[in-house]
């Protein structure tokens, strides 16, 4: 931890209010872990760090400097949208959905964010040896549904299998490609003052039903992952208005991480409400009862849009006109103040900062 | 097994020459495995019926149907490939390479094996907890600079960890994109008679490079893996002969599957000389040594180009000219006789049918 680190609050959320943002703004030291840690696959301060301080450097190039959700691309005059994504999602079958399910609309959703309409999928299995091809054969059919309730074609693929007890029965990884249309504009760093921000529906459910079934919870409702997809809604938000400044899907690091990169791709400062952010009551239950924050929870069928005031009543009504955006929400918006950083106005009037989280509350969750 | 896989000799090698062909080319019966074995991921008959059972049913559409080693479509009247591959090679180190070349290197080759010129590459890693972010950082390096060789951008990725004991250190998807230039029309499925098989290099290297090093073999000459990009050799032969056929990497299951899946997409045969496919001396002695057969074994920068004889000639002094390329040979034809069915003359004058591997004599190869 560095002498910067350490003289930050370690919890901001009980800081007193008025917040003093000067110093909170510094840029993320590099935590020294010899070795990878769960969290550095979390979507969260660590997992930026290896982006930055690895990835970054040895694949050095403009597209991927953006950190996009899929990368947008120019061939023959054709703006082109590409995604990845490994999904290890532990259990493979969960409340509302499976690993099926999140490996199609997850790379639908990440390629939908930069406002390209997805067509083409890869689909590449590692499997554990002493897998039950009957349980396979599930898993390939249900992303076969998936693809087509998206309308997605998955072109190519491929299969390998690792020893037993070097894998866990099932990986898998989807690439995506998809086209831009023409006028479409969407970057993190596009949100702009007084952007209006609409998120598309209740918080944490994904999270929340994934950790119900491991830990076998029960609550007095189910709780079922939202996972969906979402290029159908995005692609009549831009119609309506092409103009939408940003698209980004809260998963891993949940609405926290999302809010967060934004604010710091477009150095303005966002501005949310506690009490506007949907959530379903028992999800909120089960978070109070495990400790755990739900804006920090995943999510794989929800998306936050940032959108310029004059067009945010529209596009808020065609996202409600969705099955997948019924419960759209106007949550905040985007400001002057403390630029690069997440602000939420809590039910009795005080702020507190929303900052990343370091690693993960839920290992492997997609 | 089934009635029909029980008449069919189990080993066609052992065969007496003239070989009586009818009732050899019968379609593969699905292999009643319950659970997933490590052949299912070995490139041979067993991935194949994975394929044909499994993947090819639940995504069902044409594209996919065609299994090359990449897919070509259409996009705003462009032509375009995509392919995908995730490496698991073990260990991760070994002589003339890393899973970071792999990496690379396959899947640049796989595009190229549609004749398109590969563009961008997606990287995604999933990470065994506890993994050295030094070697992380090694072979990210080592990534970007066999990208650069290459001549791709990696342009968006993925991360995820997973739990000490659910993964093997590191595994690697790439995804890749190329442009298919016009004119270009390469497939398994246009192989036609008369048609000379030119083989880019030696065989099997790739395989006992990663044997030697796993098995802890010394050999009176090191065995390097022969990993390489081979777009460049594949723009210049395009170049010379736009009317190139097919094109093909022997990776898994060698140049026995590669070859046979050829001879049963263009229903030709096959015919190949076993004194002409180039080897290197100490591979052949360590294939010899170890009873492995190097027509089933993988390799990482070679190709089997399938050209009109016409163009024969040009074309082979086009590959020769390039350093990945250098010893390559005319190592048969493409024939009338035994359709669907590979067959090599043995320096003795006979006959014998190479068949495709069950599964795969070096599991986790690449």
């Amino acid at each position: 931890m560095s002498e910067r680190d350490l003289k930050r609050p370690h919890n901001p959320q009980a800081s007193s209010d008025p917040l003093d943002y000067n110093g909170l703004n510094c840029p993320v030291p590099l935590q020294s872990y010899p070795n990878i840690i769960l969290g550095h696959g979390g979507g969260g301060k660590l997992s930026a760090e290896l982006v930055e301080h690895i990835f970054l450097p040895a694949f050095q190039n403009d597209h991927l400097a953006l950190l996009g959700d899929a990368t947008v691309f120019s061939i023959d005059g054709g703006r082109l949208a590409m995604s990845t994504d490994s999904y290890v999602v532990r259990p493979l079958f969960f409340p509302g959905g499976s690993i099926a399910d999140l490996a199609i609309n997850g790379t639908v959703n990440d390629l939908s964010m930069s406002g390209a309409k997805p067509l083409y999928l890869s689909a590449a299995f590692i499997i554990e040896e002493g897998f039950p091809v009957a349980e396979l054969k599930r898993i390939a059919d249900l992303m076969g549904a998936a693809a087509l309730r998206a309308g997605v074609t998955v072109i190519t693929g491929d299969t390998k299998v690792v020893e037993k007890g070097r894998g866990d029965g099932l990986y898998i990884n989807t690439c995506g490609l998809g086209i831009v249309p023409s006028g479409v504009n969407i970057a993190p760093n596009r949100a702009a003052v007084d952007d209006v921000i609409i998120l598309s529906g209740t918080i944490a459910d994904h999270g929340m039903a994934i950790m119900s079934v491991r830990e076998g919870l029960e609550f007095e409702a189910d709780i079922e992952s939202d996972s969906a997809p979402l290029n159908a809604m995005v692609a009549a938000m831009l119609e309506k208005c092409p103009d939408i400044h940003v698209l980004r899907d809260p998963t891993r690091g949940g609405l926290a991480a999302t809010l967060n990169e934004i604010a710091q791709a477009s150095q303005c400062g966002i501005e949310i409400e506690d009490c506007l952010v949907p959530m379903d009551p028992t999800v909120q239950s089960a978070c109070e009862i495990l400790g755990l924050d739900p804006l920090l929870v995943a999510n794989e069928g929800k998306l936050v849009c940032i959108v310029p005031k004059a067009h945010a009543a529209e596009v808020l009504q065609t996202m409600r006109s969705q099955a997948v955006g019924k419960e759209a929400a106007v949550i905040g918006r985007v400001v002057t103040d403390h630029p690069g950083m997440v602000v939420a106005k809590t039910s009795i009037g005080a702020s507190r900062v929303i900052t990343v989280p370091i690693g993960e509350q839920l290992p492997r969750i997609c």
